[in-house]
């Protein structure tokens, strides 16, 4: 196999995130099912946010936290994704190159805007998501460049790619370059509702082509349609050469194919925002995987990372993220 | 005198804030003179926003924080400020709306965007600021509506206002309405850079237009040229109804006509980000003299707001006023 140019090379929605908080009867009062991601229309994104208290914009996205999170712990990582020319398009490119990541996916002029996230914070730090997508399912063939993908040693996917018809089509084609370059495919399961809407195809995706699973609780018994989390770990173990299971406070489970699976604690925070806690906690598992760390060392890089966002607003770190591994001993 | 509709009216820029954290060597390095606002211009607002790491974007502008602090406390607010049709502009809009401010002056169309600042953060928690104008000064005088100016006790207006002709026309209309409606007109004079530009017309409004007068140390040693904060207190008391001056760490000094003047306290605080500090000052003064205080209470709230606002990155606060006076037992 080549050597790598980039540790991992990323794709999924270029998103700016508007940040309020709120309590849970506004998310009654606006039919937002806590916790998770609601795709919104841009009627309906108008409508909330009118209605939502004053707020704090950050560059967001599922992926591209995770990439800036690669980043920050010193890893080479790219993004692709698509901006519109506006103010948010210009927040977004700003923020993920600012923080080190390779981003030159070009903004589109179409006149559709950037997409954006109402992200709802209710005084338990539980975050409910309201995304109006604009323009960012519009990543076209060409702009899945075939050589970034297979210059980088793992791809890394987002399920919400495929809430849109033209994002899955470069989600397939990105996930077969990499295949055949002989690179590691690895998969976000994004969330619970997400993987309700594409069960089939994600089942036929993890079970054929996705070499890394990465999900939370809720989306692996959601994607494996059973009650308990042991059940669907043992169908996630046949199913991939290698599962990442978070379970918020109760830490992570790494499932390799024919070993014991290996449980990783989590750090103890005092909990401010919950948002980007799965796509820090991939950044630190992928950084450590792509440098070749063990398993168990990577789940804990994993872990300090989602320690970090969790303790503030905004879904992207604060801190250097390898200063704070390296306090831990592990880098 | 009429009753009021309003405590406090405010005119002044309407800005999105774009905070980023550096060191002094950089500041150095671009030309930022720390602690200072500096007007830069479209190319350099985009070379430096290029240079800095990644940033949080949330709404500020000097009075327009003013105001949002003064509806905090609970009180009626208004604010008179240029935004685009851009989605800067839709923040600032949507910020201060959601705040409890009344707003209504018409967006632009022209294609000049919404004014932005460049909040540099160092470590000491000092604010350096680059500000590009761009549609905010842009404020004729039909958008001064008259009927609001006088529907309120007090107009409150930023120095910064003198940095383009087309907001000075306002202020010294809305000034003049004030004052023929018998209405207590209070400015505060911004930035110590900014006095430097305008100190004749300063020293002029100062003599014959203005009842309240808000400054810091900076900015009235050099308003009256001189050494020590004491002359510039002697001059201010001389000139002024009222001047309220504020010291950062060493509290404020509130100098009313014939009366000794009267010390505040700071409140002790963990400082995080300065920015805001003497917008939030003012809103808890202005509120606490609007509603017939007395001085030294209107000082005090000045203070708790002040203490919030720099606990935290950002220019508005992010805890209810009016609850952390009541826990002070000032309300």
């Amino acid at each position: 196999m080549s050597e790598t140019k980039f540790d991992v090379v990323g794709i999924g929605n270029a998103i700016v995130d508007i940040i309020g908080q709120c309590n849970d009867d506004f998310l009654a009062q606006h039919g937002a099912p806590k916790g998770h991601m609601r795709l919104v229309d841009a009627e309906t994104v108008s409508r909330l946010y009118e209605a939502m208290g004053p707020t704090v914009e950050v560059s967001g996205g599922s992926v591209a936290n995770t990439m800036v999170g690669i980043a920050s712990f010193g890893g080479r990582a790219a993004f692709i994704g698509k901006v519109a020319e506006d103010d948010f398009g210009r927040i977004f490119a700003h923020d993920i190159r600012a923080a080190g990541v390779h981003f030159s996916t070009p903004p589109s002029s179409s006149g559709i805007p950037t997409a954006r996230c109402l992200v709802l914070v209710t005084p338990d730090g539980e975050r409910t998501m309201n995304t109006y997508l604009g323009i960012s399912p519009d990543l076209d063939d060409g702009e899945v460049d075939p050589e970034l993908i297979r210059s980088a040693g793992i791809i890394f996917l987002e399920g919400y790619l495929f809430d849109r018809p033209e994002a899955k089509a470069a989600f397939r084609q990105a996930a077969s370059i990499a295949a055949e370059a002989g690179r590691k495919v690895a998969l976000s399961l994004s969330d619970g509702f997400c993987v309700d809407r594409h069960r089939k195809e994600f089942l036929d995706l993890v079970r054929n082509s996705v070499d890394i699973l990465i999900a939370n609780e809720t989306e692996i018994t959601s994607l494996y349609q059973v009650d308990t989390f042991e059940k669907a770990m043992e169908h996630a173990q046949a199913d991939t050469e290698l599962a990442v299971l978070t379970r918020s406070a109760k830490g992570s489970v790494i499932c390799a194919k024919s070993r014991e699976p290996i449980s990783i604690p989590a750090m103890p925070v005092n909990v401010v925002d919950v948002t980007g806690a799965g796509d820090l906690y991939a950044a630190g598992f992928l950084f450590g995987y792509a440098r070749g760390f063990s398993l168990e060392t990577a789940g804990r890089l994993g872990s300090i990372a989602a320690a970090e966002v969790i303790s503030h607003f905004g879904a992207r770190p604060q801190k250097n993220l390898a200063e704070l591994a390296r306090a831990q001993g592990l880098l």
